[in-house]
Parts: C-alpha cells; structure tokens; sequence
C-alpha cells in the first residue's frame, strides 16, 4: 500500500507548453466510486493499471496499485457504468518536482488540471507560474466525479 | 480473460468429508457488487486474490483475477461496506473433476454450498451422492449477496 498525498491546481495559461513532455493519451473507468473507495481501471500510453483508493482524509488517501495486461484493461472498462474518462497526461519537471497535467478530451474537454505528489501533507513546493485556482479535496475534480458528470454538463 | 462458467449445488449430507482435503480459510469482500460486475478481494490459506466478474449470461461470466499481497487484501477489506463472507473452502475429487465445497460461517453459518467448473455450459459430469438441489444463477446464493444479506438473516 501507499499513501497518495496530492495538491491539484487549475491550469490558468499555455505557458506549461514550453516544459512538458511528449504526453500520454489515458483512458480511465471505475467499477466502483463512493466516498469509502474507488476501483479505478486505467489504460495509459502501454501500460494499464488496476488502482484501488481508499477514502481521503485531508489531502491523504490509501492506494493499492497494479499493472495489468492492456487487454484485460480493455475488457473491464465494458463493465463500468459509465464511459471513460479521457485526457492525454504531460510530465512537468519544475523545480525538483514532477507535475502531472492532464488535458482533458471528450466529455470534459476544456479542464486542464495539474497535479503534484507529496510526502506528507505539509511538504513545501513551488508554485508554477500557469498554476491557478487550487482544488484539492473539491470532489468536482476528482477524476471519478469527471466520469458521472463531466465538465461539459457542469 | 477467463470465462468462468459453473454449477451450483445445496450440500444435503455429509458424505463429503470422506474425500475431501484439509480445507482453506477463505475471507472475501466486496468493493463493488451489483448487476454489471464484481471486484472481490479474497484471502485463501496464504495467498490473496484481487477479482473482478462481468456480468452473468446464462452460466457464464467474464472473470479477470490478479494474486496480490495478502497485506495488500487485508487492507482493501477495510474499504468494503459489508463484513468479509467467511467459510472454509474444501477440494473433492470425484469422477475426473474437482469440487469445490465451502462450509460457511459467521453470518452465513449453516450454508454449505459446492461448486464446480465447466469448460463448457453444457459439459456432462456426475454428480455426487452429496449434492441437493442445485441453486446455480439464484443470486440469493452468491456470495456477493451472502456479503449483504447473510444466510442467519433470510
């Protein structure tokens, strides 16, 4: 198991462009999603993984991830009750950090959200320059929210 | 993918313990469980198992299943919004194939319920002396449903 400490930003400008990587399409589904757990199937890039969370308690959350064959990824995402989150996922290294920015496709095309994993909840980072509004803990955001009632319907 | 295709019989007497071996504690819990799928996490003897089932056409179901850490399973039973389904699980050779026979307890004490599984819906095979009536797809009798609405309470 591991603890997933993360803050989440708002993306407000198009000057992450000039840091990140190539990206990674990412396609994601959940089989289950409630306040106590979400049981999240993700198709990214090659690679698929099967990641179980637990419930959050302030920025912190359990997690128990896998990586599993594409095609059995594929398979389950037909089992989910809604159809699959996408976005295509860059890498941003800023200042000894790693973000994660997630351009938003589809059913929630026009969020742009970015990511940063912490080691403890109170771990000084530096804030990026196209880094906006924060949104940790707003539950809008959570990728598993985005997968009943996408951006687009809001 | 596996297909997991399987019969289910009541146990009417105990003329099983003969044939059958030394058993394995089994506890299972349900992250997600309706219709449309089910992510089970299992501990058996010393190993756990993470899996998730399609739905039910006729006998068959679609069944994806991982090993995972026994750590790992013991963490994820807290996420689940029932109490583990408990039963000793008991291998029984007869005819050229293998029964699986679980003695429930806890809140399903009383029910002792076999199985066995087909290469095909309609592949014959005997049936032992033991098993009664056959409860095959009567979803009071899956164990998802043992989790929500135990054998002690019906």
């Amino acid at each position: 198991m591991g603890i997933e400490i993360e803050r989440k930003f708002l993306v407000k400008d198009d000057s992450w462009k000039e840091h990140a990587d190539d990206g990674l399409v990412c396609k994601q589904g959940y089989l289950a999603s409630d306040r106590d757990k979400t049981v999240r199937i993700r198709v990214m890039g090659e690679k698929a993984f099967l990641t179980i969370k637990g419930a959050t308690y302030g920025l912190s959350r359990s997690e128990y991830e896998y990586e599993i064959p594409v095609i059995d990824a594929e398979g389950m995402l037909q089992f989910c009750a809604t159809a699959p989150v996408e976005k295509t996922r860059y890498l941003i290294e800023h200042v000894g950090m790693t973000w994660e920015l997630d351009v938003f496709m589809g059913a929630n095309a026009g969020l742009i959200m970015a990511e940063i994993e912490l080691d403890s909840e109170d771990q000084p980072f530096e804030l990026p320059a196209w880094a906006g509004e924060e949104v940790s803990g707003d539950v809008r955001f959570y990728n598993s929210h985005l997968a009943q009632k996408p951006f687009t319907r809001w």
